[in-house]
């Protein structure tokens, strides 16, 4: 058997590291320990875990060797599952959630929980965004998102109810996957409102996305929300094929002018490069999808919240944040009118915002631009809750650092159960584009490989 | 070709005239103007319909020379579609409901349109209990019971939002089936509440509600609640197989004590005649069923009753009853918690109540009794209504007549989906019980046959 000649670049992708663990046992063998001595050099700054495995061992499958950190509001029966919430403090799950057991048959590693803020909902908690401590990492994902542009992880579970894997995705450089609704079974994750939480998915490149989702998608009898997605196959070789020349939708919606300077120009910057590369681009407007979403996706993520959590928000006022007890006093507030108003929107926007639209793939922001300076706010989910409120699926890819050397994303977006079509677009667009952040600084320190 | 030795009785059910026309294409060919006529006799007093043809031809399929009479509420585009409102007093859909249309391609003759209380609500239509004349027919599906009764049409489509078919079919001595939710699809059915609404049937025979069902059921792109039936087919020559020896569950439920004297004499003395006839019998209680589906399931109708008509109320106050203003009114009020609480129950009811009961039905009440007197209230869905609340499929078929001479039923329900099995198991009891009403004398005067 050969000496292993190097460790794996902390930047290695998914399918980087299946190849190479192919020809390489000995690495495969090595990896998770190397994670893990990064997680503790790391840590001590990035504060992305809320647990961390003691140690890693290797199981057979096709993910065998990759180890993959999970949102802590997702269950894990050998580890507690505190959902960001002190009331969860020592909690542990009777059961794994269906997308940790399957994780498990596929041979990765459950690579400890991550930093979720309070139930999914608004109140941070304590991670910092990898290549600006001063700044938030996003949330609610913020640790699994931290944790994978810090370079301890490859592969990591989030989940969004709003924007909370496509903005920390974005604001952590990295790439981000919220599924169509429904595609991976949510069976053992913490609810904040069922007609909107997605399980997403992040890593450092398309290809990575793809190959997972092609492996979690699936149906559990306890969570029928949503079809089963149409089968797909990734090949560790190649990956998914690029989808040539698309047909872009370009989408700025009327808050546009909101966006930081730098987020606009590099965003058109790059829809310049898709054009001359082949794309077909057009603009497209959507503006009165865009007046309706916003309040009716709040009307019904408050709805469901309020039943789902005034129990709770009462029997324990001192360990409930502030933003908690807002959510259930406003989605008390509310009448069954508004809510079913709000349902109705959302099925008629769900099967008639694309029914007309001519294009593989709209694309648009997945955030006003950097990360935001201070811990307070993870940042705003304008852009992402659209996508979050239709089912339909959307991807945040890497394409430039803003003026505090933050990153800076785009958002691909296509039509509900096209996910296949969206990660061949995005792999398209992440070829055209070829952006590489590197390597935050936070990772420097440690014994990698630093490229 | 044979001359047709006589016309088909008025209690002729759609097997037996399937099989008649087989034999006897001149029988068929005249049928549809023998019903024509029949109606043209009763309806001064009756008054079923708002809409009868002019004049009937016969199609070729399945249900071909059966003349099928419609409940106002579900869309011909060729006849008006009152929706039982002054509102709606000339509209004309632009196309047929599903299941009209599903109708016309299997060779059924559409016999005009029945009374319904005004949005299958509460608002009671002209329609009199073929019976007596000085009773309710029950509602909201008023005209297609009393059109079956009174010999009419052999089959007829209704509704139930919380008891619109079971009801009338048991004031009215015939059969009514209300399917699995979602089992036969309500595009063109003019909604109420959409978790609640079934399209449902009446006939004189459970042969032939089964072998409507098993034609009619289906799903439809725009009605996707509830999954399509499994299949099941229905030999014109034999019917469905009587399910020997079922074991029946007995539910009184708390309000047992508030049905007449008659009606509960004649359940418990039909229960023990099924156990000497060999069904095995227990009592069970669905206490904690029993306390809390009447308000989970007006919750929920109220909310969406109130979204679905709120304009309608205050556009038209002129031309709403009391009724509807009421109910807008009501289910305004109601929260989103509530709903969403309502909610939730059902999902959780339509999965358990079945789950560890070791029947193939359960047998209860229909209603109090017979039908009350007077036409102003269309009386009581509470026996009803639970089973309209979990989606499950019941039956009701006569067993015997109350102390004013107007018919008593007998209420059959199985598990969610589980329709074949209902209708097996009720054919067993209709056989075991042997009951035969005879026909309503409002029929007495025409030229049919009388027997």
């Amino acid at each position: 058997m050969p000496e292993p000649t190097s460790p794996p670049s902390s930047r290695a992708g998914v399918l980087e590291l299946l190849r190479l663990f192919r020809d390489d046992v000995a690495a495969a063998d090595q990896y998770g320990a190397i994670c893990l001595d990064k997680a503790r050099a790391v840590e001590p700054t990035l504060k992305a875990f809320e647990v961390l495995p003691i140690e890693v061992a290797r199981k057979p499958g096709p993910l065998s060797g990759i180890p993959v950190a999970i949102k802590d509001i997702i269950a894990t029966a050998d580890m507690p599952t505190t959902n960001g919430s002190a009331i969860y403090k020592n909690h542990v799950p009777a059961a794994d959630a269906w997308v940790v057991e399957r994780l498990r048959n596929l041979g990765a590693t459950i690579f400890g929980k991550t930093v979720s803020t309070e139930f999914a909902w608004r109140q941070p908690g304590p991670t910092v965004n990898p290549w600006n401590v001063a700044h938030t990492p996003g949330g609610s994902s913020s640790g699994s998102a931290a944790a994978v542009a810090a370079g301890i992880v490859p592969l990591a579970l989030g989940s969004q109810t709003l924007g909370s894997v496509i903005r920390p995705a974005a604001f952590n450089g990295i790439v981000g996957l919220k599924p169509s609704f429904g595609a991976i079974p949510r069976t053992g994750v913490h609810p904040l409102s069922p007609s909107l939480d997605h399980v997403g998915l992040f890593a450092r490149r398309v290809d990575d996305v793809a190959l997972a989702l092609s492996l979690l998608a699936g149906s559990s009898d306890s969570d029928r929300h949503g079809e089963p997605l149409p089968c797909f196959h990734v090949d560790i070789d190649h990956g998914v094929v690029p989808l040539q020349r698309p047909r872009l939708g370009v989408v700025r919606f009327e808050k546009w002018s909101q966006a930081e300077p730098e987020q606009r120009a590099t965003f058109d910057a790059s829809i310049q490069r898709l054009r001359d590369a082949g794309a077909v681009i057009e603009q497209t407007e959507l503006s009165e999808f865009d007046r309706a979403n916003w309040n009716a996706v709040n009307t019904i993520l408050l709805s469901e919240a309020a039943v789902i959590y005034s129990d709770l928000v009462a029997r324990y006022p001192d360990r409930t944040s502030d933003h908690l007890k807002r959510l259930v006093a406003t989605g008390n507030a509310l009448s069954a009118g508004d809510y079913l108003r709000a349902k109705a929107l959302q099925e008629r926007w769900r099967e008639q915002l694309f029914a007309e639209l001519p294009y593989d793939a709209l694309v648009t922001l997945p955030a006003f631009g950097e990360a935001p300076r201070g811990l307070q706010s993870t940042g705003d989910a304008e852009y992402c809750a659209p996508w979050t409120f239709i089912g339909a699926p959307a991807l945040t890819l890497p394409i430039a650092f803003g003026r505090n050397g933050l990153p800076l994303g785009l958002q691909i977006v296509a039509p509900y159960r096209n996910d296949h079509r969206l990660l061949c677009t995005a792999k398209w667009i992440e070829t055209i584009l070829a952006f590489d952040s590197g390597s935050p600084k936070i990772g420097a320190e440690s014994h990698f490989r630093s490229d």
